[in-house]
């Protein structure tokens, strides 16, 4: 039996509250412009603040309303990883990552401000993202809390997105095999999305054995769905809808599921990938809704 | 009543067990260089394993052996600490920051390996340091956990030691006050010597209101008191002796204690900041006497 997507007015007012309320906590989570170093907090806001899907919080919040965990309860986790993925795109962005100069529309962190500022600004951005799983909601438990940083931690580290990036970084230049990519992808973007569900599920009630590996299925399918169209997009659309450089990954020769399957494959799995990220939602029963309509809107996106 | 400094026999063979015991289980902890990413294995084992004095190690087993904690418990917060220090090692020393090529007698780690390969290694080793924390000795209890975790994130964090390198940063070319000098200080080399003396006193037994704040003054002074003979060992040592480059401070410009107070009064400022860590741990009683001899090897060591 398959869960029907709820209209679509509901699912983006959902988003849009999440993606307030996600802002209003990063907000008050990051230190003030006006505290020393005033200068590198200015720079850590500025690569979170104002910008961004919110993609990963997203995703805590889809997860945690499948366990019943309160939104109260979702933000500090949402936050954690929403700032370890800005973290890691200031430093990607660096010269000698992938030298870009655009980002959410905007100057990339070491552009508008200087390399060693962006450097050290994704650097405590990635401690902002552990200090902020231990503080917050009393009620949270300590243990689950720590589940929560053990589940961070391991995305984010060199088994996880850390690693992911160290395999594209070698991958330039080379001809990949699917499978490789693949692993790659696993790594780089998919270790912090499924971890982003993980999390929001583990703050709610457990869930059956069954239903856990049906929502890990989910979360895999969805992250090599997010990167699949990311690399679609990155050869389709322009600059002032991606708001970031079009054409990069050509530019930098860096297999993408574009160049490695061409486009029309890249496509037809990008609609696999959906169907079995439904699928293993599906699995999930009612509270389920909105992972469906989240790797819909992951499909659907423009940028 | 002043507690004797033990013979120094004994503070040899305790130091050289805590260094030994700490590369094990650093050498435990980080992945081996087979597992894939290999190159970002390799540069993160190159970067922690098999040179470096341990100091924070030794302040964490130090204070832990004034609370009363066992050995065994004190080895992931030890690491945890290194992990930290040796990310912002990396970090420090590539070109957009202090831009050097010698660390620890060898090959800055992007010297070694390339700049985006030590960038990720620094990224993920911090990382390291957290999950570190999650896991080993079962009989910590999590709360205990969450409190390392914490302490550890901000010591690392923007107002902490990634906050005191942006004003080491900012310093360039100025005229610090002593004042402004000590708060850079205080954040960029204290902060996570205070944390590793906290960390390890959390791991025993609960000291009285008064020890604490002892403890504290204790480990502020000693923060303090490594920088500024780091700041004299600069400027009167050899390249050969520091395993790092001698004279680097002067050459970029960077307000030292030695530029500052001048080479005869940063020397004075050293007895002052010793004896006042002195009288914090003669005030801990029974038990400080490592926290005493720790003291006084740094003020000693050569490099």
């Amino acid at each position: 039996m398959r869960i029907e997507p709820e209209p679509a007015g509901i699912f983006a007012d959902w988003m849009a509250e999440v993606q307030a309320r996600t802002e209003r906590a990063l907000e008050r989570i990051l230190p003030c412009a006006q505290v020393a170093p005033q200068r590198l907090h200015a720079a850590m806001r500025y690569a979170v603040l104002g910008a961004g899907k919110r993609v990963r919080p997203l995703l805590v919040h889809a997860a945690g309303a499948l366990t019943g965990a309160a939104a109260a309860s979702l933000d500090r986790a949402a936050c954690a990883v929403e700032l370890i993925h800005a973290y890691s795109l200031v430093h990607d962005d660096l010269p000698c990552m992938d030298d870009d100069t655009l980002r959410r529309g905007r100057p990339t962190c070491h552009v508008e401000f200087d390399q060693a500022t962006a450097l050290l600004a994704g650097d405590a951005l990635q401690s902002a993202a552990f200090q902020t799983l231990c503080e917050g909601p009393e009620h949270i438990e300590p243990a689950l809390r720590l589940d929560l940083v053990r589940l961070l931690a391991q995305a984010a580290g060199s088994r996880g997105m850390a690693g992911g990036q160290a395999i594209d970084l070698a991958s330039v230049g080379s001809a990949l095999s699917v499978e490789e990519l693949e692993f790659m992808h696993i790594h780089k973007t998919g270790a912090l999305i499924r971890a982003s569900v993980k999390m929001g599920a583990r703050l709610g009630a457990g869930l059956e054995a069954g239903a856990g590996a049906a929502l890990d299925r989910y979360a895999r399918c969805a992250g090599l769905l997010f990167q699949v169209v990311d690399d679609l997009l990155d050869c389709e659309s322009n600059t002032a809808t991606l708001g970031k450089t079009a054409g990069k990954d050509r530019e930098n020769d860096k297999p993408t599921y574009v160049t490695v399957l061409g486009t029309a494959r890249a496509r037809e799995l990008s609609r696999e990938l959906l169907d079995e990220a439904l699928e293993a939602a599906d699995e999930l029963g009612p509270g389920g809704e909105r992972l469906i309509d989240l790797a819909r809107f992951i499909v659907e996106r423009k940028y």
